[in-house]
């Protein structure tokens, strides 16, 4: 009898691969490995009885146990436009609302709704790895421009199109970037918007982590200044990843071509889900309380890390400042490569991810990305001096090499 | 300033249509219309309090609340591992068991897994929509075989492959077929499967209704017979489609490349409904008792249905027997239009889906799918009654019009 084994697959899988990141957890899942390689918001601070207690009351719906409609549960959908009609000061209406199973299937069946085969899509360097995926997935020609303090090279964007390239769509993580840990700068949000107009492409600002900012409130959105602009976001980083409830702020025509999409992919949502979500969200007292403690826990956590990096190697690795968000970008000025540092600092008990699992153009050879969000201050203080044992023998290295 | 109206979507979506039957739905939505157009399990029978009391304890584990593996919670896919073996009668490996948000997203990851552009798809005649929206959207070529009372006429695959056809995948609803109702039996479940080992094609084998039986359990799954069968079963016909579990039963390597998509798509699934769904499937006693309840109150529906119509319309209607599942097909022998009949019976106060809304190959005009599960067998009595008199003056026209 012929096995199963010589049954075809598609050709096209071909190209594709595992995120980078995710091979690297299964290796740094070690108990006496301290891991700033992950990208998990804290379980402890999530809202567990909250969460039990709205479900409880959801469940007295018999609505909410069927299937719900494709664009997402009607009273969610209220909600959010409430919500981004606050964040963005115009009127969303509740036909430019769509719940997505997490943000990141909004980018997935945008990048289906936006891309032909061969179109030019625009994402910033070092890349959200999450797009980049559903990009390649796509067949989409990827270009990257490079972020600095002010996020998005918006210049260098305008550039390429002067140049004559023609994106379809740009992407960008506009607070608190992953991995690149800075937030857009309002000169750059007018800008990008401006553009998107201008030569008529979408932008897709993917925003995560707008809600966890610790000192000031990000500014406000890319897509205040265009209908050209895609927004999306997620009751993951402020809520919980397993409610899968994110939803996208789009032009009606797109929501609806996102919804035959969304029938093909999934049918729909969980009412259950979509509806806890609604009353933590309707609940704006408790909800403000609640995003403030993480806040201010996550505040406490980016201090302690960026300190620490000081304290243990002065201008050695520069980091980026931390001012909301989950993560920290930190570059190497002695020639440290940390592809090569990561063996030496997994046997030190500490784990981070190279910049290079984010690079698109640049290689990013002594860049690292670190989550300060699942340990508490002296964790991250341990975690930096296991980090600069570690380091010891390879700047060794590279100055011996210099001679 | 330019509006985003001018910013142009992806030209590939000039093809895609909403499915005509979610169409039909909003027209059938009025209060005085007794709807067996839709598709939905009945809500009043789904396990609310169960349902509530398994998400608070579910949710004193931390992991709960966080992302879970893209492949599926863990306990789940134990679950499944054994609840699957014991209904294949092999022992299935964790490995070969992914957890799917709803099987309706399992059928379109393999979509994407199994099938390049122009692939061959075989369905059935009359098809599932939600496959066919699936295979088109893959660029799939789709070839149609009808059914008849042993399910699909796996002799005219055969034809058809003899004819120098060459298909990728063969898909089946093997139990209860929606729309059809038919169960293919066991002499072609091994035929099929010996055909698909012989000729390298992939079997989909999907299942959401297996559970549903009425008088005698479905046939032992065309799985069985081969490692070139992949099956796909749900919680939302036997739980509450709520839940968005549907799982896929496939080879280690069908499943790894399936994980590769699903991290694009959307992540992962819910960890929270995928332990509900855990501790529901678990604890046998209690969901033996609660599937019986399930099929004793179709079954009453389904008969009331069948015998209504055989009382009203004689052989001028015939029905297929519902022996399960959630839907009964029925053919008019006397010339009736179903389409041209739907706008009088939506008049007289009921709906259902004309056969052409599943046609691939075979227009299906005399044809219409009945759902039984969410009306009372009273209720169901008084649509037919209603169909009756909607019926009567198309009969007399084609009578007529045969003169």
């Amino acid at each position: 009898m012929p096995d199963e084994e010589t049954v075809p697959l598609a050709g096209k899988l071909a190209g594709l691969t595992s995120s980078a990141i995710r091979d690297l957890l299964k290796l740094t899942a070690a108990a006496d490995v301290i891991s700033l390689a992950g990208g998990l918001p804290d379980a402890a601070l999530m809202p567990g009885p909250r969460i039990a207690a709205a479900a409880e009351s959801a469940l007295r719906n018999p609505a909410v146990l069927q299937y719900t409609e494709s664009p997402g549960w009607g009273p969610l959908r209220d909600v959010l436009a409430e919500r981004e009609s606050a964040r963005s000061g115009r009127t969303v209406g509740i036909g430019e609302v769509f719940v997505t199973h997490g943000s990141q299937q909004a980018l997935s069946l945008l990048a289906e709704v936006l891309l032909d085969p061969g179109a030019l899509v625009v994402v910033e360097d070092p890349a959200y790895v999450g797009a980049l995926q559903v990009f390649r997935a796509a067949r989409a020609r990827i270009v990257a421009v490079p972020l600095d303090n002010e996020g998005m090279r918006v210049d260098l964007l305008e550039e390429l199109i002067a140049a004559g390239q023609r994106p379809a769509v740009v992407h960008t993580v506009s607070n608190f970037h992953n991995p690149g840990s800075v937030t857009m700068s309002p000169r750059r949000r007018r800008a990008l918007a401006a553009l998107a107009e201008k030569h008529r492409f979408w932008v897709i600002e993917d925003d995560p982590y707008g809600e966890l900012w610790f000192d000031r409130p990000a500014p406000e959105p890319v897509a205040t200044y265009s209908s050209a602009v895609i927004r999306l976001s997620s009751a993951s980083k402020i809520l919980a990843p397993t409610l899968r409830v994110g939803w996208m702020v789009a032009p009606e025509r797109v929501c609806r071509a996102v919804e035959l999409l969304k029938q093909g992919a999934d049918l729909c949502g969980s009412a259950l889900t979509q509806q806890i979500v609604t009353e933590l969200l309707a609940d704006t007292g408790w909800l403000d309380s609640h995003i403030d403690t993480v806040r201010t826990v996550y505040a406490a956590r980016a201090t302690a890390l960026v300190g620490a990096v000081a304290d243990q190697f002065g201008d050695r690795l520069r980091c980026s400042s931390a001012a909301g968000g989950m993560f920290v970008w930190a570059e190497f000025t002695d020639g440290t490569d940390t592809r090569e540092l990561l063996p030496r600092a997994l046997d030190a008990g500490v784990a981070f991810v190279p910049g290079q699992a984010f690079a698109v153009a640049t290689p990013y050879p002594h860049a690292m990305r670190m989550c300060f969000t699942t340990a508490a201050p002296e964790v991250l203080a341990e975690a930096v001096a296991r980090l600069a044992r570690a380091v010891e023998p390879v700047a060794a290295a590279g100055q011996s090499a210099q001679l």
